[in-house]
């Protein structure tokens, strides 16, 4: 696997080539790279920012060993000198960029990286690949908690998610997103999410006797979560509740289902142990589970005390990208941009400004130049200088995620909404687009072919 | 980021409060664990078994440091005693898997774990994420190496990747499928796959002049692509055949096409190449492109000679995930099974047989018990003896790809084919068959609840 001192060389060739190239022509001028997405993925009303703690850690701590100068010079592309400067390395730029857990539109920067043109090139990958995942999840998160509506959601996607980092930093993301607990050991405790788990079907299996299996968690863990549905649920429930009768002083706290009409086996779980006064013992379902699925259970009151999701939350599976881009927008003190079809970008560094209403609620942005006032709240605040973490503008992760909770609490309806949503207002300032067609019009150093 | 020393607890906590049931109860008796899935995926008429080294590897070194120990202490669910055992953790048990590159089919395991039950349930979260990840991501490129026909396709995917893990094996995964290139510095290096990059479009902007740019390029890159889209695609090309024509001793490689009407521009600035004599040039495309298009630009006879894909293959966007299961199939001695809706299995260790025609070409797959003969090439085969790796089972990576290579290339062409085909011909065993009848009226300890 990847280690950590191993993350400089974890970057697309182009980036080292690039870089060796404004290192060739001297051009160490400044430049301004924003981070950002030009249209919602499928099924998204909003995204939220996530990434920043990670960020700021690596991109302080990159650095290219020597045994990484050994292996570039194998590939015969780079010159001795250019791979002395690379030795020497250090980020000694500055990012602006939205809090943890900052609900994010199109077009708005996620951060922007003020460095020397051949630095912040080189941050390329690493930053994307580090605020992708993490922004993704955590916003897939985000309407998982929405849809259970106060009711528990719990990750056990490890198993499917897309490596070890994912199943680590994506934990992560899902505290940033409102979830209440994981399976994953390692990263419940190291980012203090409750960690939960029951049994498999194979416990039940290799004890055979499933009473037997369901007696040595009671004793072993008390208040313990009893997989109902190996064999036969309804069967099982009714030994359960046999067993308690018997047996009072047992302590169960939850029954789980995992396959089959889980609505249908819910009612007639809760039934069951309702009428044997067993009101205390909940009913958790996992299998399958998304965001529309929790969604209807809660509007036909399907008496589901919380849920286990895996695989949709853990690879966002129906939005398992998002395009984000990393553009140029200033060198030199000239705003920059290009001219592709249907990939045209507002140059310039910006700043975002979100406006409340009295209760708080979000009524829309404005992006502006970074020098432009507006009305609201500045949303990009600097997170590095001079190649350092501003620490105290780093929310730690809590206080990140109770954050997020309340910027959710505030958007529209619509955009909280699990159905696709007439767009959040964002509005481009007039200095922005001015700037546009400003710049549109520098960067052709030629008329058009056609007029030739 | 996960360090490899830590991957002993980035496990689902049900793991370990099973390995602790297990223990308590002296449960030690050797247990067959089956990874398998019981349908494909959407899109996929074949997946490729993927991660058998990477797997061999973290099995044989995977320990709980007295580090995890007091952190699982402290979680107030573990006994002493069992914490004791855990620290002495070794895998002492075997595997049976199928090579890496093998096609593999609903049903039949692409590994099976056999050791004392703790020890192998202790696994099966870690060989989930990383089997799953490897197999996803290969079966992915080998759509995208069918659709392309020979030409190469390049991995531009890291930025959208799922985290750093995911971008380092993943690439090798890559490699199985066929893929021709990567852009991911550290991750060819050590899977040995051609690295690749070209320029951005950030590095055209910042120069401001295209032509300079494309200069500097030419004289430190002979033989360079260049990005002509960044402002107007056919001027970019009629500048680069002036500049040609006056100093035919430049070398270029390519140019490359990332946004518009790729097939169109291709047509066009083929053309234009051709008219000036710069046949050699070929034409490179990115930018969203998937087995589809690229199959399209191949039924259409599009000039263009690479393909750059990006998030397709970096998350398998079509299929993100793969219902992967590890199921209990015996325990001391017994087979096993569930009997949840719609998830039942086959009990008992097993063994699968491929058919091939004279030809070499796959005709069916027979899954048997693992003591049953049948004809055809047995595929799974002793990977792990005793906890330590058998190292001759394992091909190196180049050996696995080009087997990998063969395999695909002798699957019925439907299977080949993107479209979705008729399931591939796998047939379940007598044996099988009757064992799991047997086991579902063994494994029922009591008459169904509606017949008391």
């Amino acid at each position: 696997m990847v280690e950590e001192k191993d993350l400089a060389l974890l970057v697309d060739l182009y980036e080292l080539t690039m870089a060796q190239a404004y290192w060739a022509e001297s051009m160490n001028d400044t430049a301004v790279f924003s981070l950002f997405f030009r249209k919602l993925p499928p099924h998204r009303n909003f995204m939220l920012a996530c990434g920043q703690q990670h960020i700021a850690h690596i991109i302080e701590s990159l650095r290219f060993s020597q045994e990484h100068i050994d292996r570039l010079r194998r590939l015969d592309r780079f010159d001795n000198d250019f791979l002395d400067w690379l030795r020497r390395f250090r980020f000694t730029g500055s990012i602006h960029a939205l809090s943890e857990g900052t609900p994010v539109f199109p077009q708005e920067p996620l951060l922007e990286i003020e460095a020397p043109i051949a630095e912040a090139q080189l941050l390329e990958t690493l930053v994307m690949n580090y605020v992708h995942l993490e922004t993704v999840l955590a916003s897939k998160a985000a309407r998982l908690t929405l849809a259970a509506n106060g009711k528990p959601v719990i990750d056990f996607g490890t198993r499917r998610m897309h490596g070890t980092d994912a199943a680590y930093r994506g934990i992560r993301a899902f505290r940033m997103g409102g979830l209440s607990g994981t399976s994953n050991v390692l990263a419940g405790l190291d980012f203090d999410l409750p960690i939960r788990g029951t049994m498999a079907h194979s416990f039940v299996q290799a004890c055979g006797d499933e009473m037997a299996a369901f007696r040595t968690y009671a004793r072993l863990y008390p208040g313990t979560t009893l997989l109902v549905d190996t064999y036969d649920t309804e069967r099982a429930v009714a030994d359960i509740i046999d067993w308690l009768k018997a047996e009072p002083e047992v302590d169960i706290g939850a029954i789980r289902l995992d396959s089959g009409d889980m609505a249908e086996m819910a009612i007639r779980c809760r039934r069951m142990l309702d009428d044997a006064g067993l009101t205390q013992i909940r009913i958790l379902a996992s299998g399958g589970l998304d965001e529309y699925r929790i969604d209807d259970y809660r509007r036909n009151d399907v008496p589901l005390d919380g849920f286990g999701v895996g695989t949709a939350v853990g690879v966002s599976n129906d939005a398992p990208t998002l395009e984000l881009a990393y553009k140029l927008t200033e060198y030199a003190g000239k705003p920059r941009m290009k001219n592709s079809p249907g990939k045209q970008s507002y140059p310039g560094r910006k700043q975002v400004y979100r406006r409340q209403d009295a209760d708080g609620r979000y009524l829309g942005d404005h992006i502006t130049h970074r020098e432009e006032a507006a009305d609201g709240t500045p949303l990009l605040v600097p997170t590095m200088r001079a190649g350092r973490a501003i620490v105290d503008a780093i929310r730690p992760l809590a206080e990140a995620a109770e954050y997020c909770r309340d910027a959710v609490a505030a958007l529209p309806p619509a955009q909280r909404a699990l159905e696709d949503a007439e767009p959040y207002p964002v509005v481009i300032s007039d200095r922005l687009r001015d700037l546009q067609s400003h710049t549109l019009q520098q960067v052709r150093p030629h008329p058009p072919a056609s007029d030739q």
